[in-house]
């Protein structure tokens, strides 16, 4: 068995499109691999090259071309594929891992967005994966302003920022009710500042997080 | 609701690599069609455009390239898609589907070749998929001979063959022992016959099975 000393910690970012957690998760990884941690940063759905593989599979082409169902499946394929091959791996090496979104996406984008289907993404990733993140960092944001940089940013295979307001307004509530409900892991931080104040929240919970994890 | 005149039927094709069962299937689908029957014949994993692209994703490549778990996800996925897209469309216009492989398949060579994985194999299928074959033709044969018929063959892709004999005699019993488990829906053939006498067997079962079914 592992000491606390050895096993790293697995942090997620979520939030709506556009609130900034992909800014926030690089952050983040910088500064503690400056502060002396061994960060691995990565995403979903990605993060290793069978699930980047299965993410291209998904995301590009018609968005139609597949059913919530077998979304899901292919979504959860892709997260067990990143888990075996990249978070459990860097975690077995005491290394910090900071995944740009995880399980509480599916949760929200395919449990709540194309239908009420959480109650089956919920069974299958009790089935599948299992694993939920040690910290859970919301960045919170208004969806105008949430909706407005993502747009601005004009991403590339980003279907699902196509959904537009309403969507967001609605997975905003979502994340906010997902936080009460797993509240022994999720911390809340109001993504509506400056990148620099957020970043310092940001940092300051992820480093109470990580007392004990040894930094060289 | 369909009366029982114009609902399809939908026939699945099971054994092991060699056994003849592809061969069994393009020749009951011509034999029907013969017959004034409508008929797609069909195949898994693949079956249809999102279902053969994951096929590729699967079956190309190193074979440790997913483990267990990632790949009977991925096959549901798969076969998700088919159902959606290919079977069931197809059932609802009164056509006999008749797909080489199935669930079962999957309960066979995830379920029991990569580990004792078939309790969580037939979880997935009652969350995802729920739907088994109205009949499922077994085309029993000993494993030697199918092994040397596969290997005759030369195919492409079939990575599964590589495992060689010991597989192939364990899969054997696998199958026996499913068509015992779905009595209701199993008929098994003897398989190390001629293919017209095979083909006889089949075609008998299949039209007493038809009975109802409306030829045009």
């Amino acid at each position: 068995m592992q000491t606390a000393a050895t096993t790293g910690r697995f942090i997620s970012f979520e939030g709506i499109d556009g609130s900034g957690k992909s800014t926030q998760a690089r952050m983040l990884a910088e500064t503690l691999r400056s502060e002396g941690h061994e960060v691995v940063l990565t995403r979903e759905p990605g993060g290793s090259p069978g699930a980047e593989d299965i993410r291209k599979l998904v995301l590009e082409g018609d968005p139609d071309r597949w059913s919530a169902h077998s979304e899901i499946l292919l979504f959860t394929a892709a997260r067990r594929d990143h888990l075996e091959r990249t978070i459990l791996p860097a975690l077995a090496e005491g290394k910090v891992v900071i995944c740009d979104r995880f399980a509480d996406s599916t949760r929200m984008y395919q449990g709540l967005s194309r239908g009420d289907l959480r109650a089956l993404v919920d069974e299958l990733h009790r089935l599948m994966i299992g694993r939920e993140p040690d910290l859970t960092i919301l960045i919170d944001m208004d969806p105008a302003k949430g909706l407005s940089r993502a747009l601005g940013r004009g991403g590339s295979e980003e279907r699902f920022e196509e959904f537009g307001e309403a969507l967001q307004v609605k997975m905003r509530a979502g994340f906010l009710a997902l936080a009460d409900e797993y509240a022994d892991r999720f911390t809340t931080i109001n993504g509506a500042r400056s990148i620099d104040a957020v970043a310092q929240d940001v940092r300051a919970i992820a480093l109470a997080h990580l007392t004990g994890v040894k930094a060289s």
